[in-house]
């Protein structure tokens, strides 16, 4: 399509589709199967062009419009983002990322497998996020502590941790596997795994599994009962997983 | 315009304009009149293939640059939005909503008339939103009590309700009409009508009457002072639902 | 290139450089050395037509993808955008202004030198900005004292202030030179010089000068640590201006 602006250099896959005004650089390579949206800009230069890299992005990809890819990142395969999101340089990203619109994983961050991300989330430079973690609407990572300065002191995430909405994880914080940070809490310092982080002080309310929805009896952890929502051939992970996040906080409570 | 791709199968108004780069798929109604901004999408495929139907634009529209709109959503006449934003399918939304920047209507909400929203507002799939509300910068509208669950418990606001900066609407709120909900505060339950809530545990804080501006005299509920920010013809409308709503009030304050 | 719009009564200077799909109108005056990212709009319209004038966008301009620039602001040498960013009609705009993703500037907004935002910064029409003042991601400067309503109480910030992540200014607060508004901070009425405000009541918990990072012994305010991020040419400028603002702190300290 004319209004489209792929470098020939660029290496594509098979079954690749490109929507309407499209710009894709040439240091990209694309896997099969994947639609990129209209109006979006793949491969985008780096701002720290010491860093620049050729963009990886994994096979069967659905990026939705108005999407910025920098380039220099790795992107495992099944990516599927929201519209207005932008990725930047040198992240490294593992199977099926999903974005919500409007987010933002600025450069050099670590991002686990099946993670979810709802919009408006912003995950500040070289955080670390685990596998199957949620990031809820207008979660923020930061990384300065004492803004502005040149320390860097960015956010590690654990496997399976929730973040809900509006919450702010404060620079430096390690949040345990498992552990639930609640909508409008502040995470700081050490958070234990499988356990609930609420309010602006960020205190630890108790263990993640004694949060129940009384109606449904649906219970936390969410692999109990939501661990459906995954391909059928990481179930098993999931279930592994979930019991050694278990046993892990179990333990941690004992030394408590 | 080359820049533009508009599916000839698209229905289209008299005297509407297209931007710069914009793309209308073939499932789109465009009443008379509209303005559609650079680089915007009109009508974009539906995540949900099941619920595909045409997008029904109303006569009179302003959508701003970079909007995308999906297919399978009726909107009334007189739509304005700011640039960026994106309204997801099977939403029903009535007459001369408008939206600020960046803002996000997920998929399958009822959106009533006169409804602002500033930028950065993110109402959550399966709200209800009646006619006359506000939701200011950043308020978010939740719908999962325990996430990430199968369970959906989506907010609804009443008629001129105001939902201030950086609220977040805790999953199956019900916000009573005329309420106000005060920036940073976190809303939950059932909220009577007529009433303030502030903070993070979402306190009644007292009756919308007593709020006023001391030097300028101004008393709220806002129809007493604000009315004429709205066309002649919905005055009365206005004057009726207001005395309606402060009725309702005093009758809900004499029960407590 | 066939995919943008460039108005050929704009003013462009030399080694100016468009991406892919850019639109730029008639009503621009664009200063040498600037680069425009791709899909954006450089000299909207405005939405109020009695105050259009030129666009002025200084020279060494960096402005990346999906950015809408109106016309009539007046912007200084040497901005650099993000992705996704708004500017609107009427800004005044200093040297070196830097804009995070998302980030948005409402209408008659006066931003001094060298100011710093990070992405979904809003910043409300008729707001006052100082010079070299930090806003990171989701500060929301308000204007509206009893919303939605005809007043206008816009937010002043001093020269060299800080307001991090999520905090909300209230309508009509004035932040002090050199003050430290805390993540999560609500921030209201006169905030004197050189103070940390935390928490959602906007308390004032102490002198700046105190806060100080333990392992790095590193200390606030910021020009002891981290004048070197600045050009050289204007070291002086922020020595002589934190020495002004240490003095009019200690002097406000001492009245207290």
């Amino acid at each position: 399509m004319e209004s489209s602006l792929i470098d020939p250099a660029a290496k594509i896959g098979r079954n690749v589709t490109f929507g309407h005004g499209v710009r894709v650089y040439g240091n990209v390579e694309i896997g099969d199967d994947c639609r990129i949206g209209d109006f979006s800009v793949i491969g985008h230069p780096s701002a720290q062009p010491d860093t620049a890299q050729p963009l990886r992005l994994g096979a069967g990809a659905t990026i939705r419009s108005h999407a910025v890819l920098y380039e220099g990142s790795d992107i495992g395969p099944a990516l599927e983002t929201g519209h207005h999101v932008v990725i930047r340089e040198q992240s490294m990203i593992g199977e099926n990322l999903r974005l919500g619109n409007f987010s933002d994983i600025e450069g050099a961050c670590r991002i686990g497998d099946f993670v979810r991300m709802h919009g408006y989330a912003h995950v500040g430079r070289n955080a670390t996020v685990g596998d199957f973690v949620w990031l809820f609407s207008l979660t923020t990572l930061m990384n300065d502590p004492l803004p502005p300065s040149h320390l860097s002191d960015p956010v590690t995430i654990g496997d399976m941790a929730t973040v809900c909405v509006n919450a702010q994880l404060m620079p430096g914080v390690h949040v345990g596997r498992g552990s639930f940070i609640a909508s409008g809490a502040s995470a700081h310092g050490i958070i234990p795994p499988g356990v609930i982080v609420t309010g602006p002080d960020g205190e630890i309310a108790g263990p993640v599994r004694f949060m129940m929805h009384m109606q449904s009896r649906t219970r936390h952890p969410w692999p109990r009962h939501f661990t459906d929502a995954y391909p059928t051939r990481v179930h098993d992970r999931i279930t592994r997983l979930a019991a050694e996040i278990e046993a892990e906080a179990a333990a941690a409570a004992q030394n408590d």
